[in-house]
């Protein structure tokens, strides 16, 4: 027996496209209140946004007749504006007589052909038939071969009488229960991890590694923190805040020692919008040509989100140290996540990039608007703008002063770039650069490789991200229907940071016309354009690196067309 | 009659690799004392250095062996390194008895096919035979269908009795001597316009417009000044020294007034290398693709000077105007060359670019260490490192902050970007910002394109240069001799700038094994990776543009290997 108990003031509404239902978007502001709809706007202020503009924006789109229509075309869905008190349905639960299967039988079943199974508490529920008339779209396919609670946590909305009801229709067979795996291993140095949302895509588990299914990633300026990719090196600290302190100073000598309390209030609080990502984003394109080292993300080892904290600049001179007068060459940020053999995850930044940057760095103690989550660096962060993710340290308790860069692995011996020729039997990572500021990339992430779209479709709205490192805003995102003859200029959406400081991700979106002749099947492709008038790559090819870092080439999607 | 007189302290030297004569170098230094070899020590001070570094150089290529080689092997040079006085050949002159061709004629014979004829003085010569044996390599293949005197003027060496009689034994004909059009306009706005070197290939002559050969422009670190490209886009004013005056203040108000004697002695002086490049460098690749207007500019429409002037700070502070307070969106800068209708040449910078490069950027007033000569604009001009050739305004007398960006053609119709779906018919160009700091991009400039290497060659030797916008320096460049299958890494040439203010080129030299199965034919590749990790695109139809500009896809070069 289920209780449905939290939905209030939630609110569903559908966007009508020539070809019927498209997109649905939803503004719970219950439960999730990040939740921002695209839009063109010129003077539309992406750090601020409130819920209420949000709901606004969803009742103009409501305005253009969408609840008459979502009842006309007699779809499952009901537009709730309405509290829905406490519900008992039996939904979900054993039920005797029908067939048991695995979670590894479910997981098969992800393909029209397979038929299509998703599984709600102890139910197996075969919704082949259903996909097809979801309103929200595709994104239905994220849930396949699995289960829906996750992403029904994440979309309120369906926890819904009537749609659970719909759902029991469906109901094919009950699933065995996984066994409990509660023992816990005391010397496991992943044994004091935190909790993750279910909806993230792990790519390595000891560490935890993992990114945001593709077509959640854009559907907000801001990344929710539990949408946030983890790239994690090492186990997640526990961080005792009675005896932190943030040390800052020169290698070697006294450093000034800060506890959380004076970072937050002996220096002026300021915000960024930023960007942070894997130098590997997108590396399972270069698996594709031939085998590289490293986790195989998709498209989702990025995220942005609202930092708040101390300058670097700020806290430097509190240290009584002015980066523009040293004479070091690098400064170094140690964490507090340790190796095995005891030695703390560290990167470096060249001096003459700190000096460039050092009113932008922060020192950072919030995310979106509240404290660090363990898994991005609680209690501090260094988030520094423009630049891979792999240097802004996590867990910070150390800046110092080196005429060294940081002897850290990931500093010097990996996360640096090298051509298509060089492998593992000539590398040599002494003669290439580590990776600081990143290049210009984009990405589809909507609708997602393979998607069907609807039967006749006569164009196809695709949407995405774009960003470059080293504060270069993006002036064009470029759409293709065609893999890369003839193409579109996307929308974009407005970041509110300046051209040469734009430290944030440019959401885009653009509706393209299929071509004539398609065959059933399109190729859509997305490049982006910088401020330097820095290009992506045509392919992935050229760009192979034995490590599958700096993956920017052209994005292609495949989707089919029935007719 | 022709006197030889002045071959003063010639030095010339050849470097032998596995497959024989490959390259002649020079260091005339009566004649040019920039020239300099190619080199790979780390320290090299490409800003300051001398002749006498660069005969050492020499000397140390005639220490493995050089002198002997060269009488060995018989060929036609000789190594001098006494005077030689004047001698008295009857070389070139009008010859009885021998066909009569025209300028015209001479221009159809370039190649083995139709026979190499070059001109020199009043004589035609058939040197078809003698190509593959010219100890400079293929150089020899710029004056081709011409004259030889402007490459002998660049490289005295050749001045030389024994080398004029072996040119007077290729003799095939008279030139008929071209008509003299003296008469001048007093009308025609280019009526004043300087001398030029006439080995520059102009892409246009009202206004005039010039590239060097490109085999000529990575020759040196430093482009001498009489080789530097050329882009005008109207007359070269003449400029009245005791009325000049550079005016910088605020638009409409009262501005601070500065002689040349005045910017010389109230501000620092400070020096720079930084590269100037037009946004349509490489165009002629585009226009193979699909028609665009603009320019035909091969590779060369790029150059890289030493500039010594005030920094824009400095002047601006004179001026009362801080960069950092002032509320204005943008900074004029306006020539003295006016359009037929009496508007100057201008340009603008965004106020957030000129704020991060306000120490950087040069009131230039010198040019490798003498005075900018008038095709580079006498008396003074804006070097803006990093940015597009466009923005850094010749013949400059006005800098004012605006809230306006130039309201002059080429900043807001011109020098934009698109994609390639954009032409003539639905171009706007107000949905595009102005081009200011350049994507990354190298190329290819020895051998040239169709380049017959020698006959049973293993390897080839390329060079040529790489740069970014931004100060963003090159940490790679690849290179590859069989159309992109397998890379190789450049030697670079140091430019002792930083990594994040690298605003000279970095030539670069690479010696790379030919595909076993050539087929008598390679296409050599090359491609640059800049501090950022940008990198080119992989082709020129991803990023064709109406205009032409910003052409840096990887650069191929064709060559022919006989067997």
């Amino acid at each position: 027996m289920l209780n449905v108990s939290f939905l209030n003031r939630c609110v569903g509404a559908a966007a009508i496209s020539k070809n019927g239902w498209r997109t649905l978007y939803f503004a719970d502001n219950g439960h999730r209140n990040e939740t921002q709809p695209f839009r063109t706007t010129k003077n539309y202020s992406s750090d601020h946004s409130t819920s209420e503009e949000a709901s606004k924006n969803h009742y103009t789109l409501i305005g253009v007749g969408a609840v008459g229509a979502l009842l006309g075309m007699g779809l499952y869905w009901k537009l709730q504006q309405e509290v829905v008190s406490a519900a008992t349905i039996e939904v979900g639960e054993q039920k005797k007589g029908l067939p048991t299967y695995t979670a590894e039988d479910v997981a098969k079943h992800k393909t029209k052909d397979t038929k299509i199974w998703v599984t709600y508490k102890c139910g197996v529920y075969d919704i082949t038939d259903y996909v097809s008339q979801h309103p929200g779209g595709s994104k239905i396919m994220m849930a396949v071969g699995g289960s829906i609670e996750p992403y029904w946590d994440l979309y309120a909305v369906h926890k819904n009488t009537e749609i659970l009801e719909i759902l029991e229709t469906f109901r094919i067979g009950n699933i065995v229960p996984p066994k409990k795996t509660d023992i816990k291993d005391k010397n496991d140095p992943y044994g004091n991890e935190p909790k993750r949302n279910p909806v993230l895509i792990p790519s390595s588990l000891k560490p935890y590694n993992a990114e945001p299914p593709s077509l959640l990633l854009t559907e907000q300026f801001l990344t929710p923190k539990d949408l946030f990719f983890v790239r994690n090196h090492l186990p997640v600290p526990v961080v005792d805040m009675k005896s932190y302190r943030l040390e800052i100073g020169i290698e070697g000598k006294n450093k000034l020692k800060l506890n959380i309390d004076e970072l937050k209030k002996n220096f002026p609080k300021m915000y960024t919008a930023s960007v942070v990502q894997c130098a590997g984003n997108r590396r399972s394109e270069m698996t594709k040509i031939k085998a590289v080292k490293g986790l195989n993300w998709n498209n989702a080892a990025i995220s942005n989100a609202s930092w708040a904290g101390a300058t670097l600049n700020d806290v430097m001179n509190k240290a009584g140290i002015d980066l523009d007068k040293c004479s070091h060459k690098h400064i170094v940020f140690e964490g507090m996540d340790k190796g095995p053999e005891g030695s703390p995850y560290g990167a470096s930044l060249p001096i003459e990039l700190a000096r460039q940057l050092k009113n932008d760095i922060l020192i950072a103690y919030e995310m979106n608007g509240t404290e660090l989550p363990r898994d991005h660096g609680y209690p501090v962060r260094v988030i520094i703008p423009g630049v891979v993710g792999a240097r802004q340290v996590k867990w910070l308790n150390n800046i110092y002063l080196s005429n060294e860069e940081s002897t850290c692995h990931w500093q010097r011996k990996d996360y640096k770039g090298f051509n298509a020729s060089v492998d593992w039997h000539n590398v040599d990572f002494e003669k290439s650069e580590a990776i600081q500021q990143l290049p210009v990339i984009s990405s589809i992430c909507d609708p997602a490789e393979g998607t069907e779209l609807e039967s006749g479709a006569e164009e196809v709205t695709v949407k995405g991200y774009a960003w470059s490192g080293g504060g270069r805003a993006i002036l064009r995102v470029d759409i293709s229907a065609d893999g890369g003859k003839t193409w579109m200029t996307a929308d974009l959406q407005p970041t509110n940071q300046s051209l040469y400081k734009t430290w944030a991700w440019t959401l885009w979106e653009a509706t393209v016309p299929l071509p004539a002749n398609h065959g059933g099947k399109a190729e859509l492709t997305c490049k982006a354009v910088d401020v330097s008038y820095n290009c992506q790559p045509d392919n992935v090819e050229g760009i192979w690196n034995l490590r599958g870092v700096l993956s920017n080439a052209w994005h292609r999607v495949n989707v089919k067309i029935p007719s």
